[in-house]
């Protein structure tokens, strides 16, 4: 046997099982089968990720973090897994059950990969981490099954689940903010001073103005990172869930001291808020290391795993990417994808200000013991790929744009933007920004467009670094970690050059998934061949790459330049900071698009 | 016969010959060998158009304005034409041979194709007129021959002539501007206030900084609209030959008063200006019902006609366009092509205030007998090309970025576009402004970015329009003409839309050459079968297509708000009015670039 068994047995591992009081699968039996078979095999964890577009199981040895075997199933449905709707660019829906048909293609296409490898078996698996998107909530029924499976919803695209870069609430987003202003400041002040269309509570209340028969059908309005761990653990009632403090911190208002906001409050808003306060949330939220509950047969069978593996409550996809980034105080975890996420943890005993614009300071959402920073841009890799999508019929398109784009110095073309075209979520966290490019002349080029694009991201990223330090949260390191982290050299080198800072990569291609794996370490306790803390598995599981972009100093010092009117351009439109502000632009021209194409 | 010999014959048809003393080729024998052929063969006129790309011959029948033949010949050299730098893309010049080998290739395709037509002979052209672009000056020698001809600048860029669209002067565009405003704003009074880099003096200066060796070999810098007549009249005197008013007023800061500015004044910018205002300018300039000469045997045989026939002093391109679509009080001729020149006449009986922003308030520049006003902005097809050709790499991207783009209804795309790619001519007067686009989300399509360049383009229309009627002078019509014009009805509905006005569009798909004609039949006379008045030449020869684009009220309405918004970035990047405007950034972002390339 090759796992450690080291450090103290954690005494409550086996007794988290019992926070799962309604599932009927909750019997010692398959525990003990379970246990028995850990045993003789070595053990192995499961993480699985639920991506924007796609679901991800990876296999990995806890022991060296090292990672055995992975699987990816895009969702069938819509536009790469997003229901879109032709008339408003604001609507992304997604189907819940392509997040479960692809979640067991990707485990039994990972367990497959992970046969071929010696000693591998399914039985050794001793623990499964969740991590998904967040804030996607979705109406279920009584039994916690999407309110979109019955005949009469089938058709109803607001009774599918609403992906977070759904931007259609962001007039209840700001009826909400305001509301929380006047009544409950310190709602806000936890969650970045606004909050934003992309959360739980816009997205309801929206979901309640435009189609009151779904809300009224639902029983609860659930969390994916809920909604998944509950269905594989067997469990149907959604009452007796264990929700996320991830998903319910960040996106949620919920806060240890007040638990989720108050039925009153969200009354005066709208009753209808009210009452699905009252009848389809909870109460308390809980960390990942805390289990959700155990595999349960049905699911078992479908993936092909023994039943009574422990299942780790469920957490969001990019605050499980900085855990298996091996994010520690002052390391900044970038997550890199359509979007990205900026996480820090700091120690929940040395005192944190508000932070303005951050999408959230919470207990526990990141690593326990710990509080969890989330910032992020709303687009990222989204907005190179619309470029190249949109912009260049050609094959390869980003590798030939990044090679002529990496030939360019930087501020030699000319260019500026702003990497606003799905809104900012850090610091500004207003859904009602778009993009802007500006420095056009009759030669500006494809690849210039496409450097000012990148630019224009590296800049977003380095107002929130440089917020973070504002307030006190020293930014010692930066780890990337994502697609583009992985693939892109040229972004990352840009990344360093406009920062100023070193750009370190996560030695794991799918550090979510890592996470997850991690706490499936951890809800599987050192007993069973996993961890008893978060801390003990990322020192053995994580790591990062030997290759390190480091910034140069020239390039940097025209960067301070161009960032001295990235900012202006930044604060012109994106506050009113300024006298005779363009604060209105881009809202206006948005009202104007609705009006025009009727959906005001 | 039936051409028009009606009208007063006009006296002084013989006697503007005189005013070309010194051609050796002033002789009485060809002009009577040509009105012994004109009394027995039909009458035409010939119209040579010099455009930024190409040269254009035309031959029309005065009589009812019927165009009987045209040719173009595309400039060899460079980029279309145009001879770049790589390192800076402010640099725009042009080969003086390019045109004169061009023009022999057009007119003798021209005469070629006229030959097909029953009763057509080359003795039959009465009259030539020349329209060229401007300001397109050139360093000549004693002979008038280009320097770039000579062995030791046949290298030199700074040889060649300075296409009106090279920026590289702005600097020296400000310096004359300050010097102006201290010492002589009535110079900077009838040309809108700022004196722009694509000027005449503003060349000058840049030419003496960057090429000292240039300047002071030449013996005088010309305009291509005095080149052209000069060297196909066979003067070889540039002190004898007749400048054209037009460049002379709209572009050197000339006015019947005073003459071109002050040579103590030009010496306190830099001696070496004054010097060439001294050795190598002229002290008087001429409108285009004036003969410039005969057309010199040496020509004449080149371009395959008899020698003698009057040539008329040459004009800018834009404003024999203007005559050629049949311009009148109240009439504002846009010529839509690369860039768009907005032309209006306003009698000079009549006062007319300065007016801000304007390229100048000429005596004569386009009709005799009026002001000719001249508006425009530097950029328009080069917009939708330049789009075209860097972001679309289908065949007929035109046709189907405008099929779908004509689907759109204004303000569906969310975008907004300042259509300043080649810097700002009309209002703001400013080389150092780039393009903008704002608004765009993950979903905004090349389309719509098509649409927005053309709905900003629309857009800098109106501002020309509502600065013209600021000042007093009412725009009672719009009559349209260039390729685009003609070409292409998405753009003309767009301007009817976001303009509130109809477009009419010139009957000629060439009004420039036709502008060019009507001259050519002026110098002619109505003795010689043409005419003895620009007007009179003008009812017979204009027309308008019976295709009128009206705006749509509901259209127009969602522009007027979209152009409120262009109104306020118009004002925040290109003024200083706001309050913490963005005056510096397009500027700054220019600094940025020339710095990073290694041209500061």
């Amino acid at each position: 046997m090759h796992y450690d068994t080291g450090g103290p047995r954690r005494s409550n591992s086996t007794s988290q099982g019992i926070g799962v009081q309604s599932t009927p699968y909750r019997t010692a039996v398959w525990e003990h089968t379970a246990r028995d078979i850990m045993a003789r095999v070595k053990a192995y964890v499961l993480g699985l990720d639920f991506g924007t577009n796609s679901a991800r199981a990876l296999i990995v040895d806890p022991v060296n973090g090292k990672e055995i075997a992975t699987a990816v199933a895009n969702y069938p449905s819509g536009q790469a897994g997003i229901i879109l709707d032709r008339r408003d660019p604001s609507v992304a829906r997604q189907h819940p059950d392509d997040w479960l048909s692809s979640m067991v293609k990707c485990t039994k296409d990972a367990l497959k990969k992970a046969k071929a490898v010696k000693g591998f078996k399914p039985e050794g698996i001793v623990g499964i981490g969740v991590d998904a998107t967040a804030s996607t909530p979705l109406p279920v029924d009584e039994q916690g099954a999407p309110l979109v499976r019955q005949k009469k919803f089938a058709k109803n695209t607001n009774a599918l689940a609403w992906l977070w870069k759904d931007h259609t609430s962001f007039a209840e987003a700001g009826e909400i903010t305001a509301a929380a202003a006047r009544e409950h400041p310190e709602y806000l002040a936890k969650c970045g001073g606004t909050y934003s269309s992309e959360w739980f509570w816009s997205k309801a209340l929206h979901c309640i103005r435009v189609a009151p028969e779904v809300m009224k059908a639902a029983a609860a309005w659930v969390e994916q990172s809920d909604f998944i761990p509950a269905v594989i653990t067997g469990n149907k009632n959604p009452a007796q869930w264990k929700h996320n403090v991830c998903a319910a911190g960040h996106k949620g208002m919920y806060h240890a001291s007040w638990g989720l906001p108050a039925a009153d409050f969200l009354d005066r808003i709208d009753p209808a808020l009210g009452d699905l306060r009252r009848r389809g949330t909870y109460e308390r939220a809980y960390p990942s290391n805390e289990r959700a509950g155990v595999l349960c047969p049905e699911w078992a069978a479908k993936m092909g795993l023994p039943a009574g593996i422990p299942v780790a409550v469920g957490a969001i996809d990019a605050h499980l990417g900085a855990v298996g980034a091996g994010v520690k105080p002052g390391s900044l975890a970038k997550i890199l994808g359509t979007s990205s996420c900026d996480m820090m943890i700091h120690p929940n005993t040395s005192p944190l200000p508000d932070i303005p614009g951050l999408c959230g300071i919470v207990d526990g959402s990141i690593v326990p013991g710990y509080f969890g920073l989330e910032a992020g841009q709303s687009a990222v890799g989204d907005i190179f790929n619309w470029f190249v999508n949109y912009f260049d019929a050609g094959e390869k398109a980003h590798v030939k744009l990044a090679q002529e784009a990496s030939k360019l110095k930087p501020g030699e073309s000319g260019l500026l933007a702003l990497d606003w075209n799905n809104g900012n979520r850090t610091i500004l966290v207003d859904p009602r920004l778009t993009g802007l490019l500006v420095g056009q002349t009759l030669h500006t080029t494809r690849a210039e467009v496409y450097r000012a694009l990148i630019e224009g991201s590296a800049m977003g990223a380095r107002v929130i670094m440089e917020r973070l330090e504002e307030y006190g949260v020293k930014v010692e390191e930066v780890i990337n970690c994502g697609g583009i982290a992985e693939k892109s050299p040229l972004v990352m080198q840009i990344y360093a050059d406009v920062t100023g800072r070193p750009m370190k990569i996560s030695r794991s291609a799918q550090t979510c998934a890592l996470g997850a794996a991690i706490f499936g370490a951890v809800v599987a306790g050192s007993a069973a061949g996993g961890y008893d803390s978060v801390e003990a598995a990322q020192t053995r599981m994580c790591g990062l790459k030997p290759k390190v972009y480091n910034p140069d100093a020239k390039r940097h010092e025209v960067h301070n330049e161009l960032f001295r009117l990235y900012r202006q351009l930044h604060d012109a439109f994106g506050t009113t900071t300024y006298k005779d502000s363009l604060h209105n632009v881009m809202k206006d021209l948005l009202a104007i698009r609705e009006e025009a194409r009727g959906i005001a």
